[in-house]
């Protein structure tokens, strides 16, 4: 499984020819890094006495990083297979014409399903962005900068996942689906730079 | 060492209540891994046909992009030292006057070595926001989402970083080291975020 790889070698073989891992992977580790970081700030702040008002929200920023972060890293994986799964489906036989059309079909399939993945991390690193502003406000100062780089990292990797989504609905002739899908990546995107500006520069006002 | 770790148990770190890894060590990978991509589009660009006329310029990225990627990988473990050198120094006795003076000036020492890990860590991220400029111009349109996603890892990286120069330079007193390392800083910053926008709106006008 590519998350049990050591880093060294994850970055070896992003860095190679290797069709996989690649920059939908790459985007799925920084989200689940980003919300890594929010946990870290939750787990820095609860328990301690002048942060008892917020334990509350704190511990829900907690549970819901800590689920957020095990969906993002299942997406490593996710988007290995989708990418395969869409070579596989241009390396099908294509001499007949039935061979031709069972070959277009599955490498439309495929291609939906590699929108759906990237589709899926980028919704997830939106809240990732949301949890960041509650535990930038929030959690414990000492450890602020920690939920600055968590907005930074979930930011990267929603418009690195929205890349994603966008080259595989180019091929997508389905132009209902790609319709939905870019809706969906639109709604997903709309007021997040401004967010992650705000969270920045909330961060920056607290260190 | 760091770098060693399994994704999975490096976020399960990240993401617990221990003092490193931190953002400082997020932003290292994050660096290395927009370094990774880039030398990726590099080797998917190198040999083909359509781009013998850019084989010199995808070689020098390549070759620098490596480079980078050693330097930035190198900083997961420097920023984790540093950070326990100066958890180190405020650890230390400070009983009498003497142990006073010498654990603050442990301190001061610590700190200037903790703003030079990230100082370093942005300015070998920049060059990877160039390099990636390089790929997203001329590289294999095939895979120019790689290089949008090396940009968008890069700029995040980079701002992570500079929290991270913040964060330390608040808490040292030698006001000619701070000045120096802040204005360092600043030239590095200076102009980058319209370079990632530049850059990612050239992706997105190749996919």
């Amino acid at each position: 499984m590519l998350k049990d790889r050591p880093i060294q070698q994850f970055l070896d073989e992003l860095a190679s020819k290797a069709p996989t891992p690649g920059g939908g992977g790459a985007a799925a580790i920084m989200g689940a890094m980003g919300a890594s970081l929010v946990a870290m700030v939750c787990n820095l702040t609860l328990g301690k006495k002048a942060y008892e008002a917020v334990e509350d929200d704190i511990k829900a920023a907690l549970q819901a990083s800590e689920a957020l972060r095990a969906r993002l890293t299942d997406m490593i994986r996710a988007d290995a297979e989708a990418f395969d799964l869409v070579m596989g489906a241009y390396g099908l036989p294509k001499e007949s014409d039935e061979e031709k059309a069972a070959r277009s079909a599955a490498i439309q399939d495929a291609l939906k399903v590699a929108t759906d993945v990237p589709l899926a991390c980028a919704k997830a690193c939106a809240e990732v962005i949301e949890l960041s502003r509650a535990v930038a406000e929030k959690g414990n100062k000492n450890v602020v900068s920690d939920a600055g780089v968590a907005v930074l990292a979930g930011y990267a990797a929603l418009k690195s996942a929205a890349l994603n989504v966008y080259v595989n609905t180019n091929a997508i002739r389905d132009e209902h689906f790609v319709h939905e899908r870019i809706s969906e990546l639109n709604a997903i995107l709309t007021g997040m730079e401004v967010a992650m500006e705000e969270i920045y520069q909330e961060v920056k006002s607290r260190l």
